[in-house]
């Protein structure tokens, strides 16, 4: 069986880098900024009730897939739904994009079809593409090789902002579906995947963007949402990043897609709960209204189902249906 | 002769591709942005008189030579400068800044110097670093290639944002000293100097960031400053995004250093001045003050001086000293 590090990315190495980061970091000015749930961004205060809330993401190595199957027209939907599921996280509202493009040399039909899917995730997340930067640089990449970042700012109110701390047993838990592996995962799939293009064409499938149901439920029933969690790297882990002190229960998950079965031939699965998004792409607890929030879901054509509860087992998420817990 | 193109870096096709950029990404949220000098950042408007700028940029190849010579300590202060150097270009005051950081494997100690940069850089200008992606990718860069990609947001009043609108004929132009080629043209120095230590080490002196002599300027002479140009790629050039129907003329320029002296041997004198900053890093448009905002500078320990004025012959900068016209 393989893991995550095998595939030569370890994500607990780069989660206490990030940690040291943000110590190094932190700063006087660090005090101003607003706590959020699950430092899916971070919330600068533009006023005693308004805030921007700011996040950087990239795609990984689903580029080189990209690159392999010349599928440029969808890669850059993944870039900008890494970054605005995020922004959402916190409860704000996505309003400007930048992207950071680099390559060995630029090929305009790339880079327009690259672009094409930059400017249509925006429009999926009511955003502006307000700028960007494109550089070449020979002898850093190799001429089919290249790097997508995203830059995703949004704005939110006190009174729409999640900070994760009303969570607490009982809370349940609404699951909503991935469209795939989306942009985490990649290094491990690629490597343990044959290397046919029906494969790739699956891992492709661009990255869901949840913005729209998301912000109709922050603005509908705020008081029932206490945390939004996307599931990226880390895979349902990302649940811990919300509360601390409380546990996870899934009992009745969304079915686990079949992309995800193939790779579970080599990976063993609590490894593949720690690194996919298996089949749940987005998370949200709430404390009632759980049953018209699924709607909200359903009415913007997304698949979502209650499918767990918060519990009070500190550090502990139960994945009932695949017998494993998986510890903080 | 070589020219930058040479090198592999196609300076034009990089902006006919973000021109073709804009235009496409151009929706109806765009006319929400205030109109700022140069495109340097995207102003965005969060209130009646108050706006938020945002940008994103990088360092180029000089990365490939901080792994050459393992000096990593600085590259993160010349990622800071690249960008805050562009928001104060349309009058903002930094506060924010995150990174996106790529690597093929990440080691602890590399990391933690490049961070060290990026903590120097933004403490010079006054920014808090709010987060950042750090994203292993074994397949996409080798071991010892990485990425740096950095998003920096600055705040501004409308009183205070310089639109180039008032820049005509007459007006001075203040030219502030670089600290050598900053993060600009190194594929094309890397490829023309010899490979020697004492070449890499004045190439990788860190970019200057003019952050405190500028927030000091718009604060204190804010009528008198009609423009600011970040000389970045492109080189003098760039004073032709401040204004439209405008020519400009360089009669006393700041030293050319001797690191751009070397570079020349083998490329033609205006194509030295079309993609390195040749000395100035930076320009300021005023009218009226110079003396004081060269003071200004002084005080903070830079190089600044009246290099030139401001004509009417529309889309010629003319560079005295060097013989040479250069058209937009």
């Amino acid at each position: 069986m393989r893991g995550y590090k095998d595939s030569g990315v370890d994500v607990e190495k780069g989660e206490r880098f990030v940690q040291r980061l943000l110590r190094r970091a932190r700063r006087p000015g660090h005090d101003r900024l607003w706590t959020a749930a699950g430092g899916y961004a971070a919330v600068y205060p533009i006023g005693a009730e308004r805030a921007i809330a700011v996040t950087t993401d990239g795609v990984g190595t689903k580029l080189l897939l990209a690159a392999r199957t010349g599928q440029y027209q969808t890669i850059g939907i993944d870039l900008v739904a890494m970054c605005t599921n995020d922004l959402i996280c916190v409860g704000a509202r996505p309003v400007l994009f930048l992207d950071y493009f680099a390559t060995g040399q630029l090929i305009d039909d790339v880079a327009d079809r690259i672009l094409e899917g930059i400017v249509a995730g925006c429009d999926q997340s009511g955003m502006i593409l307000a700028g960007g930067e494109t550089a070449e640089m020979p002898d850093m990449y190799d001429e089919d090789k290249f790097d997508l970042a995203g830059f995703a700012l949004g704005e939110l109110s006190r009174a729409s902002l999640i900070t994760g701390a009303e969570i607490e047993s009982g809370n349940t838990i609404v699951g909503v579906a991935s469209s795939g592996v989306h942009s985490n995962g990649l290094s491990l799939a690629r490597k343990v995947l044959p290397e046919e293009k029906s494969v790739w064409d699956v891992l492709m499938i661009p990255t869901l963007i949840y913005v729209r149901p998301v912000l109709e439920i922050v603005e509908q029933f705020r008081d029932s949402l206490k945390g939004v969690a996307h599931i990226t790297g880390g895979g349902w882990r990302n649940l811990f990043r919300l509360k601390e002190r409380v546990g996870f229960s899934i009992q009745n998950p969304l079915p686990v897609l079949p992309v995800f079965d193939k790779i579970a031939v080599e990976v063993e699965q609590s490894e593949m709960y720690r690194t996919f998004n298996m089949g749940m792409g987005l998370c949200l607890i709430v404390s009632g209204e759980a049953e018209r929030i699924v709607a909200v879901f359903a009415d913007h054509g997304f698949e979502a189902r209650e499918v767990g509860v918060v519990t009070d087992k500190a550090g502990e998420l139960v994945i009932e249906s695949a017998g494993i817990i998986i510890k903080e």
